[in-house]
């Protein structure tokens, strides 16, 4: 399953930038929106995992296109890209909720998912879940 | 205008519970999650009134019912309760992503908008109002 | 036994606000407060149960009656309401040291005691124990 | 003035230990204690000066005598050692709440009270004030 | 001029895995990684552009080859790939101290120095400068 | 063996100084700087006695010369001054990177290595090793 079509990425996580995110010239610090970043795509594949027990095994080329500065409001968006066997590759983009203005777009970032063992074993999820229709059905 | 359905609740940020954010016992950390609940109302105040200078007033009593644990996820969900001249009244909700279980509510959290002269002044909205249309229209 | 009276309050704790506690106004960062206050009732409630092994159960409504900016130290006072069989009421004040400014006050904090099981359990205490009694008879 | 007796240490501030504040060992980090002690000098001058504007200029050496585990509740002591004439020499213990076994203690913090331009500056003090004191004359 | 040999690659700062530092899974954050190398990427640049006004401009794919637990020591290594013309390409990678295993390496990460207007500017260095030769000559 | 020259010191970690890590007054905060101080000795002595298992026994005084503002980089450099049994005695210099001036010395940090059961334990090594010369060797 392949969706690359910006229509299926879902904004949910948003971060007020604080004085202690920025970098000392005063705008948003780049490490600190990756950790930003790292920690949605890890929290969506537990969700889609139903596994805690997940790494992150790659992150394809980061463009930071814009910043952000104190006070400014920084939302995350995960799409899925694919489902492998063991894993998850998802896109991920970061904007500023007021002039919806990219800040950086990261177009693969695989988790994988582990077994007890601590290795990659099969997560057997072929497709996106709503936590609601688990529930339901 | 006034909405107390929990349909009207939308959930958007989601914090992954990590060791920082435990107490001495094992457990999340509430003055941790009382944080991450005034950012959240914060930051949806900023978006509805276009003005990031806003203060939280009041907060409401709140009932802790369940907790979280390390690798969980926390998801904060937000209503809008009531519009006034210069604040606006927020119901906020914790809950666990997974179990749906709620771990706390608190009913009534009153934000409101300050002039540059740091007072309280009209807003001049009157309902909630999604970026998507301010930028459309 | 119940104490309502400002008298019995103790101030011990102090914070020296740092640009870490800010918000992005510059003013200190309300969820922060919020974190200060519920650690001084947790700690206070061990110090007092004699057990480490506390929960905070419920907080009464906050009303913000100031702020304070980069710079203030921000002193917590806890004074004891009533002893209930395994819990603890607690009402707390952040007040600004040098201006003796009340920031807020929160008139009841429950905190539990809990057993092994992590259930609520009889704390067996009925007034306040100061350290230095306790070891010295 | 100088104090060199124990029973003219008064206690505030308190910590309560949390994953955090630990070293990779489990135990107190001695990195943190030192920070706490540091703010705890600090904000102790400042009320006594009444201003901010003041700097750690010296600590004498520090004997780590025992540490704390998470969920110990350090409190930290102050006491004034000599009132110079731009400076304050302060005498500071760190104890566990508890068992009141002493984690370290510095014998003296020499704090500097610094004038508009950044220079050490004459304070005007010669003696502990208290601010109940100021506020009543 | 373009070093593409680890010869090049120098070793500077150094993190201690604390528990601040881990997922929830108790393995080292990769969010957090990827703070400490912009973070060592960034004073790197501000050095040896004398100019403290610099941001990430790109960062290109990273594999995460193997992960660290509390307790284990992190180094950081910097290597000149090419001086542009107000940009400066970096090399990085991170690696256990002890065990000399590769955590992850990054090749090219693109800093920008900028002007006075925030915007690129030509920083005029075209080799590795050491700050002992800038002192002496 | 006893090396007082400061050619044996050595370099290792820098650290940006951002907005987090400044006193209410905008410069570095003491506290701050001195857990820098306390982990580059931790783990200078971890690598050396190749044992995670280690404590900070005493610190010497400490004069603070200079300090640092936000932008600025700090050098942490490690000499080792005696190679006790059990213990390490080191020398620590924080340095700005730019212009070279001290911002604080500390003559002797004590560092204990300790055995399975907590307790002071030999550590076998008389002088410094690499990691380099361990592995080849």
């Amino acid at each position: 399953m392949v969706n690359n079509n910006n229509k299926n990425m879902r904004f949910h996580t948003r971060k007020w930038v604080k004085p202690e995110d920025l970098n000392p010239n005063g705008s948003l610090f780049g490490g600190q929106l990756l950790a930003w970043i790292d920690e949605e795509a890890a929290l969506y594949t537990i969700i889609q995992f139903e596994n805690s027990k997940i790494v992150t095994k790659f992150i394809s080329e980061i463009n930071f296109m814009s910043s952000a500065v104190q006070g400014d409001i920084v939302e995350l968006g995960i799409e899925v890209i694919k489902f492998g066997k063991s894993s998850l590759t998802l896109k991920c983009e970061a904007r500023n909720k007021m002039t919806r203005e990219t800040i950086l777009t990261v177009d693969n970032i695989v988790m994988v998912n582990l077994g007890a063992d601590g290795k990659p074993a099969p997560h057997g999820k072929t497709k996106i879940e709503f936590v609601k229709d688990r529930l339901i059905v």
